[in-house]
């Protein structure tokens, strides 16, 4: 038994009492992320409509939160006679809100594959336009994630005061909050987020109605249960550079609705339908609370007061307060809107690994994102995406309020080159069609040119409107993610190109491997390393290092070359053995043990111009984190060294010895011990039965 | 030559583009620490006097400056009636001090080894009383370091109060550079900081020496220049318990002489001699110091001021004040104080690792204490040292003024060990010795025998006088440390004892191993792969992990299985080759690689009982650190988990494959190529030509 490696069954203990190295890593994962999905339980782990809403309408949906105040802001400033275009101006974007919402519509039934910007522009516009829409919406998801967050945040501490020095670690707290759940998986996410999406959607609805109808009952003039502040006096006229400017800002309040075509192969079958009707509720429930919210807020008279000055209340809090009273009702209502406003980054969450999962699967971004982690969600995105907002969060400690005019512009960017692509799309399936179906296309066509013109001039107005407060980020940062991602492309491309195989294996039998020995001295490693060296090839060398542990070392050379001749030498001369090892003694003046075997494989190399070298290292496996401290690590310097620069004749063979027998069972997780894994071995006689079958 | 694995010579750029991956480690590291040094530069590394005076006696020296203090801090507590009794105890430690002097000389000649308490005590009084004063000196050595530099740094920023805010990152900053410097040798070390520490002796023995003429011309009442605070009225009557109480707090002044017998091993030939003359002048100019400011501040009527009260002076400040007033030499001596103060921990730095080489050679403390650095010190020691002082320091806030008590004890609990092995060690010389030289051994006897006493009975004052001001943490660090250290013991020599062979090799001719080649597709590491396994062994199983990436992979499964069929089974049976590889296609539930391919090798072992199975992996080798992040590293975790897991008969083969052909040099520094490794083989042949000649 000895002579096969195997340890003497006396100095097994019961295999139980050996401590898996990462079980309470593996128990914390489990109570943070839950118990592992296997592939087969994918179906379950998809959504329908109710958890779609929260995970998918988060954005979209918060962002009635700031999208009317934005404009109403702009619009505040020169007095009363802005306000009057707020109306107008929220009418213009509700209509482009119906715009877009039919095109997503044919989108989605067009792309049921995720039919993001990115897969639309790929298949009709070409590589380069898909970038571009890549990186705009990469950009915007990391920015909505920061910006969504910080202005929750925000939100809750000018309404808590004293929780202000606390905004950077809240920020953070919210972020590793998203991050866990979306781990766990979407599904969580939506079914936790549910309550206070719905809770805000529904107190809104309410407070909205009942606003609606004391304005209409009141002829226009309601009466407020608590006054809003008297807007400021006129200061300016009203010109047009103004209005594109409201315009513009207005338009924030329409970033979400990509995300659910970006989403769609997260939704449960049949998945065209439940996603249509995802974005059918999320958006009538977003022009409802704009188009709610444009008419009471010009009722009641309600303008935007300075965020910078004390005694701040928002919109939406000057709203229901004016129709409702500072009550129960209120706080619900206002709590909610604070807790969606956090929550809003969870849109990201969905939507970014999922566009990172397509954009590797095309080798533009690293492989791992294409990767379904331990609950069956893209974790690498999903990381990704936390370790970059928390970055941007550190970075502008909690505060990112100049981020905000960035993300109009990377959502209309990706809103315009998604239409544009539908465009072409259709003008594709035209040529395919009789007469009687050409109309419908038209049709479809007409709705997404409309669309992407809608959104391309909306794109040009934010861009002008937003160039100095700046937008002209994004149009840097956009091109540098495009060079980053078509660098990412042209490494995998040059790597498959290099690994591409073009010739069969060749059965010529080659000459065995002449294997080197590292050894510390004569030990149990040795002997097991020794006798599986010869098991391998005739040609063993057994190399020992000299005074590595220093000038003073090397009192016990004497000694192993005695210990050599007993117990190698001797013994092989009894058995006429041909091939007895030999054994090399390497001097480490610099106390490295790598560049002196690197030296001696080199002679090696050299000496046998056609042969494999193999590097046998004996390694004590480690079982508890104190033998690392114990243990020099020196069997792993020794790996990493010989495979960095051995070269590509020379392999590392690893020989490990164990103080206490592993059970391959310690490895594995209760599940899957539970459901064993199904394997199936493809062999040239069971492949010449069934080609015979066939024939 | 593909067969062979090598890659084309057309894809190999030129090897010297190819960037070494250590190369801004190794160039900082070179800018920091120097180049390496090879072991037979480590004559040239050891020191003299002239170094061995600063770099061992920096804590000796530095004592003066506090020393003295706390004996007359407790004395001015009890107003003038106590100042009466400094001189008769600083008289008492003076003699003390001599006491040890001529014990340490004779102890370094009696063990030139490094003979201090631990060599002394494990020689004379056995493995616990060597491990008690091995515990005792090594907290006491970490805890020199914490309170040396916060002694430093809290003098410095008391005399310059603006920098009061900085203190901790002072501290961090002095441990700092010493852990450099002595990371570059003790001779660096002995050499930069001569110059602070000749200033500082150099500046107080002309001071005193002009104080104590002033004090012998003016009959006893010198004029001073500055004159001192008037010290406080007397409050209580002086007792014999105030009295040992300062005599305790006076013996902070001798915690260094242990030092040089500790590190005599760095000194060089004739290393006893420079040894003794080393320690000589250092006690010498101590006792000098201590002596001179005892009678100088008696003369001046200098008492100690309490150090919590603004206007706090030192007592070397008011002595210098006193002496030579308020010029410039008062700051070049104050400045030189306060830097020695600063660096006293540098003792530490050359005793501890020293002492730590001993306890791990003899396998008490982990084997990478007792191995050589890159300059020829013993850097895990080093760095050891510098990371627990600085934990100590960062949760001291850098301020350890309470740590100062436990001081005394471990270095005089050192003191009385090595006293009483020394007096066991000349008892048994007494025994082999004519009468002529027994008279010289028992004078030896005599002096280390009234050394223990002293130090045993000051050991005692200590104690007691310590006890309840923190004494009691060493009473209990100490033990916690030897009982660690046996820990360690047990281990190792278990270790041993499983890793013992007592039987020879056996040459009877073994199977060879089943081969298992982990594969991700055809490629060409696939094809190298496969190629190596059957020079090993006939019996070769591909394996293919497929849904690796998730649920709704595998598609590629049928490309893998046509290619296996035309580029293996198809070219094996042209050739009729007789034993094909097997294609085993293996599914991964929950996506990890390695938990289905242990399940196999499990399989595997159980129908193959007494054969060894080699586990294939092939590795791309990655040359930059953004390789890790566009490759999963999977080859990675497969040989952790199959080396940790696999079990005796398991062996890991790990197949590289390079992009760009490394080059052995790259993994050498300059002077490693500058000098080549020496190697020297042992083979049958050779050594039975060899033994032939000696018959």
């Amino acid at each position: 038994m000895k002579a096969n490696g195997e340890n003497r069954p006396g100095q097994n203990r019961p295999s139980h009492n050996r401590p898996g190295r990462g079980s309470v890593i593996e128990t914390l994962t489990r109570v943070c992320l839950g118990p592992p999905l296997a592939n087969r339980e994918s179906r379950q782990r998809e959504i329908g409509v109710l958890e779609g809403v929260p995970a998918l309408g988060l954005d979209g949906l918060s962002s009635s939160a700031y999208g009317p105040e934005a404009a109403l802001a702009v619009l505040t400033a020169v007095g009363v006679a802005g306000l009057g275009y707020f109306g107008p101006i929220m009418l213009t974007i509700l209509a482009l809100l119906g715009v877009l919402f039919l095109s997503y519509r044919q989108t989605i039934a067009a792309y049921p594959q995720s039919g993001g910007a990115y897969t639309v522009a790929k298949e009709n516009l070409g590589a380069n336009a898909s970038l571009l829409a890549a990186a705009a919406i990469m950009v915007d998801y990391v920015l909505n994630v920061a910006v969504g967050i910080s202005a929750g945040i925000t939100a809750l501490v000018s309404a808590v005061p004293m929780l202000h020095a606390y905004t950077l670690p809240l920020c953070l707290g919210v972020l590793v909050l998203l991050t866990l759940v979306n781990l766990r998986g979407v599904v969580d996410a939506g079914r936790l987020f549910a309550l206070p999406t719905y809770l805000f959607v529904g107190s809104f609805i309410v407070i909205l109605l009942l606003g609606g109808y004391a304005a209409v009952t009141s002829g226009g003039h309601p009466h407020a249960l608590v006054a809003p502040p008297a807007p400021p006096p006129a200061v300016e006229a009203v010109g047009l550079w103004l209005l594109l400017r409201a315009f513009a800002s207005g338009c924030t309040a329409m970033t979400g609705v990509e995300a659910v075509s970006n989403g769609v192969s997260v939704f449960r079958e049949p998945r065209v339908s439940v996603a249509r009707q995802t974005l059918a509720i999320i958006v009538v429930t977003l022009a409802f609370l704009l188009g709610g919210i444009a008419y009471v807020a010009s009722a009641y008279g309600i303008a935007a007061m300075d965020q910078q000055q004390p005694g701040y209340q928002s919109v939406l809090s000057q709203l229901a307060a004016a129709i409702v009273g500072r009550g129960a009702f209120y706080y619900v209502a206002i709590a909610s809107a604070l807790a969606i406003l956090c929550l809003s980054a969870d849109t990201s969450f969905v939507g970014f690994p999922q566009l990172c999962r397509l954009v590797a699967q095309d080798g533009y971004l690293p492989r791992p994102f294409a990767t379904v982690g331990r609950r069956l969600v893209f974790s690498v995105g999903v990381i990704y995406l936390a370790v970059t907002a928390g970055l941007l969060l550190v970075a502008f400690g909690g505060i990112t309020d100049r981020l905000i005019p960035l993300f109009a512009i990377g959502a209309f960017l990706t809103f315009t080159m998604s239409q544009t692509g539908m465009v072409t799309h259709w003008r594709r399936e035209l040529g395919g069609k009789r007469h009687g179906e050409r109309r419908r296309v038209w049709l479809h066509l007409c709705i997404n040119a409309t669309g992407a013109t809608a959104t391309g001039a909306a794109l040009a107005v934010i861009i002008i409107a937003k160039f100095t407060d700046g937008g002209w980020i994004m149009i840097v940062a956009i091109p540098v993610v495009i060079v980053l991602l078509k660098t990412i492309k042209r490494y995998y491309d040059g790597l498959d190109e290099r690994l591409c195989d073009r010739e069969a294996l060749q059965f010529r039998k080659g000459k065995p491997p002449i294997v080197l020995v590292a050894m510390e001295g004569w030990n149990r490693l040795t002997d097991k390393a020794l006798t599986l060296a010869m098991e391998l090839s005739p040609d063993v060398l057994a190399v020992h290092l000299t005074a590595l542990e220093g000038p003073d070392a090397g009192a016990d050379e004497r000694k192993l070359r005695a210990q050599w001749a007993a117990e190698v030498e001797k013994p092989a001369d009894a058995a006429r053995y041909p091939h007895t090892p030999q054994l090399l003694f390497l001097n480490a003046p610099y106390r490295r043990i790598h560049t002196p075997l690197l030296q001696s494989i080199k002679r090696v190399k050299g000496e046998n111009p056609e042969r494999t070298i193999a590097v046998l290292i004996p390694e004590l496996v480690k079982t508890h984190w104190w033998q690392y401290l114990l243990h020099g690590g020196r069997a792993h310097r020794l790996l990493s060294a010989v495979l960095e620069y051995g070269g590509s004749r020379v392999v590392a063979i690893v020989v490990p010895w164990y103080l206490q027998e592993p059970n391959i069972e310690e490895a594995m997780s209760e599940e899957e011990q539970a459901a064993p894994a199904r394997s199936h071995k493809i062999t040239a006689a069971r492949r010449q039965r069934r080609s015979g079958k066939r024939a």
